[in-house]
C-alpha cells in the first residue's frame, strides 16, 4: 500500500506553551485486525496527529488515547480553521470560551512545558478505531458493498482499540512507548495496554478512569444508546444514505452524558435554578424555562452537528464492556499480574461517573502484586469533566511521575 | 351537576392490615378552577379513593398525594382486576414480587395500624390534576373540541394541584385536614397546602421532597421531557387520534427517571455488572448484554402501556417549576410565614434525586421562624425510592408525629 512517510516531526513553530498549528494526518494499516468478536477488519486507516519529535533512540514516545466523543486532535490549533461547530474536540466543548477555535482537546495538557512535555517527549494521538473522525468506523466504506457500514461494523472492544494503536504504532516504527496516557475510555486503552503488551509499555497514566464501569454507569450508556437507536431515523443505523441522522436521539443521548459528566453541586454554581426568560416562569412546555434546560439543548445540537451516531453507539459499547477482571482470569489482580508499567492513577473527588474508588481497587491490586503504582484523588468539583479541566492541578503529579525513572 | 353522593365509607371487609378492596370513585368539580397560568378550566373530573371512616365532626381526614406517575390507588386490591401491567401503581411496579396483583402504590402505609391508621382516619387519594388515571388531564376531552386537550391543556402548578384538591374536598363537605402527606411530587403539595391553606392543615408529612428541586434534578426532567417531545409520534402533544402514542421517548423518559429514583450502591447489588446470556458478552449493539440493560428496557415497556405521555410531560413540568421561596416572596423563611401546620420531613440518605439537605434547609426555616417541624433522616440505601420502600422504617416516625397533638 503506497502512502506518503509519516512525518515524525509535527506541530513545530508555535509559541512559548502551544504546539502550534497542526494538521491531523492518515495512515493506513497494512494487515488485517484480528478483533475479539472474531472478525477480521481490512482496510483500516487511522486519523493522527504528533507533537514535538521523536528521539534518535525511538524511546520518547506518549501515546494519548481520547475519551468517547474525542478525536485525535489532542493539541494546538487545528490547521484548518474548523467548521463552526463541526471540528471542535471534546474538552473545546466542555470548556467555556474555547469552544470553535479548533484548540484539541487535551491542549492543557500537552505542549512545551506542560504535563506531557513537548520538548522532552514525542506525543502521538489518533482517532480510535470505530470513531467518526477519520480512523476506519461504522461511517466508513464498507469493501464488501462500497457504502458505509453502519451496523455491519464489527462490535469492537477496547482490546481491539490497543489492537489498532499498536498496529498503528508498528508502521511509525515505533516498538515502546514511554508512556501511554488517557482520561476515561482513554484511561481504560492505557491500562488495557499495560496488560496485553507488559513488554512495551514503560509508565501508564490512567486518569478519572477504571477497570470496569460501576452498574449505574452501564446504566447511563445503556439509556444514552437505546435514545438513538428507538429514534426512527436511526434506520437500523443504516442512515447514511436515508436524508438524515438521529438527531433527535443523539441529542438526548448527549445531554444523558452531560449530566453524567458534570458533579450537582458544579450544576449548582453554574446555574442554580435561574429562569431563561425574566424573573417568572412562561408556562411553556416546548420552551426553556430554565437556563440548564437552555444549555443542555445547546449541548445536544452542538453535538449532533460534530458527531456521528453509530460511532457513540459502538464507543459506548466498548466501554461499557470493558472490565479488565471478567477478560483476564476473573479477577482484577490475576489481570494485572503481568504488568511491568509504573502506573500513575489520578481521580477527582466529585467524579461520579468514574468515582475514585475504581482507580483505587486498581491500585490496591497493584500494591497486592506489589508493582509499582501512584493513586492520587484530587479534591475538585467538576465531576467526570475534571480531566480536561483540572490541568494545572494534574500537571505536577504527571511530571514528577514522568521523570520518576524507568519501568519495573 | 348531577352526580352521586360521594360514598364516606368504604374499603371495609379487608383483612386485618390491609383496607381490602377498592373500588376508584369519581367526582365532578362544581365550578371552573382558576389556574396559575392564568386560565380557567372546566369541567374537572377527580378520580378518588378514601380508607377508613369519617368521623362525625370530619376531623380525622388525612389527605395523601400521589407523585410523578401515582393515581388515586393509594391502598388495598383494586376492585376491578387490572389488565396486566395497565393499573398497577407506582409502587407496585417498583416492588420486586407486587406488580400486577392491582395492590396500591403505599399499600404498606395506608390500613389498619399502619403509618396512616385506616381505624383512627379517613384517609383520601385523588388522582392528580393532570393526570391520566381518572382526573382531568391532557388525555381528557377538550369541551371546546370534544377531542382531547393534548397539548391545549392548561400547563399546571403544584398549586393548581392543591386547589384542586381543596375544591374535590369541598365537595366532600371537608373543611380540615387533620393532616396531608406525600412523597416527592406528593410532598411538594403537602408544603403548598400548608402555605396556601394554613388555617386548614393540622400537620404536614413531606417525606423525600424538597421546597425546589435542585438544578441536577431540573436537568434530568428536562431531557426526559425532551426524549418525549423530539419522538416524532409525539406529533406536537396531538397523538391522540393519530395511530400511536410516543413510546419510543416515553420509554428512555421512563429509563432516566427510574435510575435517578435508585441509588448507585442499590443498583450495584442488585444487577453487579453481570450478563444477560451467559458467561461472556454476545458482541451485539442491539440486545442487552447485561441484566441492568435487560431490566430498564423492561421498566421502558411496561411503563408506557399504563401511563400517558402528555400527563409524564404536566407533571414534570409542575413538579420542576415548584419552588416555594420564588413563589412566595423571595426567600423560603417568607414563605413559611404563615405556615400554621406541624410538619414532619423524612429524608433519606442515599436520596440524591430529593437529598436530605432540601429537607434540612425547610426544617431550618421553620425552626427559623419558631414553627414546629421535625426532620428524621433515614440512613437507608435504596435512593428516592425509599418513601415507598421503607415503610417499617417510616412508620413508628409518622406514628409518634400523627400523636402528637394539634397544630401550633
Amino acid at each position: 500500500m503506497t502512502q506518503p512517510a509519516p512525518k515524525l516531526v509535527s506541530g513545530l513553530g508555535g509559541s512559548a506553551g502551544t504546539v502550534g498549528t497542526v494538521e491531523t494526518q492518515y495512515l493506513d494499516l497494512p494487515h488485517s485486525l484480528r478483533l475479539d468478536c472474531g472478525q477480521g477488519l481490512h482496510p483500516v486507516r487511522v486519523a493522527y496527529e504528533t507533537y514535538g519529535t521523536l528521539s534518535p533512540r525511538r524511546d520518547n514516545v506518549i501515546l494519548v488515547c481520547h475519551a468517547l466523543s474525542g478525536d485525535a486532535h489532542a493539541a494546538g490549533f487545528a490547521k484548518t480553521a474548523p467548521e463552526a461547530g463541526t471540528r471542535d474536540g471534546f474538552a473545546a466543548e466542555e470548556r467555556d470560551g474555547v469552544s470553535g477555535k479548533g484548540l484539541g482537546w487535551w491542549d492543557g495538557m500537552i505542549g512545551p512545558g506542560k504535563a506531557f512535555d513537548t520538548d522532552r517527549f514525542f506525543v502521538v494521538s489518533t482517532n480510535l478505531l470505530g470513531g467518526c473522525r477519520g480512523t476506519t468506523g461504522p461511517s466508513s466504506a464498507n469493501p464488501a458493498t462500497g457504502k458505509a457500514y453502519g451496523p455491519d461494523f464489527p462490535v469492537i472492544t477496547v482490546a481491539d482499540m490497543v489492537r489498532t494503536e499498536r498496529a498503528f504504532l508498528d508502521e511509525l516504527g515505533i516498538e515502546r512507548l514511554a508512556a501511554v496516557a488517557g482520561g476515561s475510555l482513554g484511561g481504560m486503552q492505557a491500562l488495557e495496554w499495560a496488560v496485553m503488551f507488559p513488554d512495551q509499555v514503560d509508565a501508564v497514566v490512567a486518569i478519572a478512569s477504571t477497570h470496569a464501569l460501576h452498574p449505574q454507569g452501564v446504566a447511563w450508556n445503556s439509556i444514552a444508546r437505546d435514545a438513538i437507536m428507538r429514534d426512527p431515523a436511526w434506520r437500523d443505523g443504516r442512515y447514511y444514505d436515508a436524508g438524515g441522522a438521529p438527531d433527535a436521539g443523539m441529542g438526548v443521548a448527549r445531554m444523558v452524558g452531560h449530566i453524567t459528566y458534570l458533579s450537582a453541586p458544579a450544576l449548582n454554581d453554574k446555574f442554580g435554578r435561574r429562569l431563561q426568560f425574566s424573573d417568572d416562569i412562561r408556562y411553556t412546555m416546548t420552551e426553556p424555562e430554565f437556563q440548564v434546560e437552555s444549555y443542555l439543548r445547546h449541548q445536544a445540537d452542538s453535538f449532533v452537528k460534530r458527531f456521528d451516531a453509530n460511532t457513540y453507539l459502538y464507543m459506548s459499547r466498548a466501554l461499557t464492556y470493558f472490565d479488565l477482571a471478567r477478560q483476564h482470569g476473573g479477577s482484577l489482580v490475576c489481570a494485572l499480574g503481568d504488568v511491568r508499567a509504573r502506573t500513575l492513577l489520578i481521580a477527582f473527588s466529585s467524579d461520579w461517573l468514574y468515582p475514585p474508588s475504581g482507580s483505587a481497587e486498581i491500585a490496591d491490586a497493584l500494591g497486592a502484586l506489589g508493582k509499582p503504582a501512584e493513586l492520587h484523588v484530587i479534591d475538585a468539583p467538576y465531576g467526570h469533566d475534571c480531566f480536561l479541566l483540572e490541568e494545572a492541578r494534574q500537571t505536577p503529579i504527571i511530571q514528577r511521575f514522568l521523570e520518576g525513572g524507568s519501568r519495573e
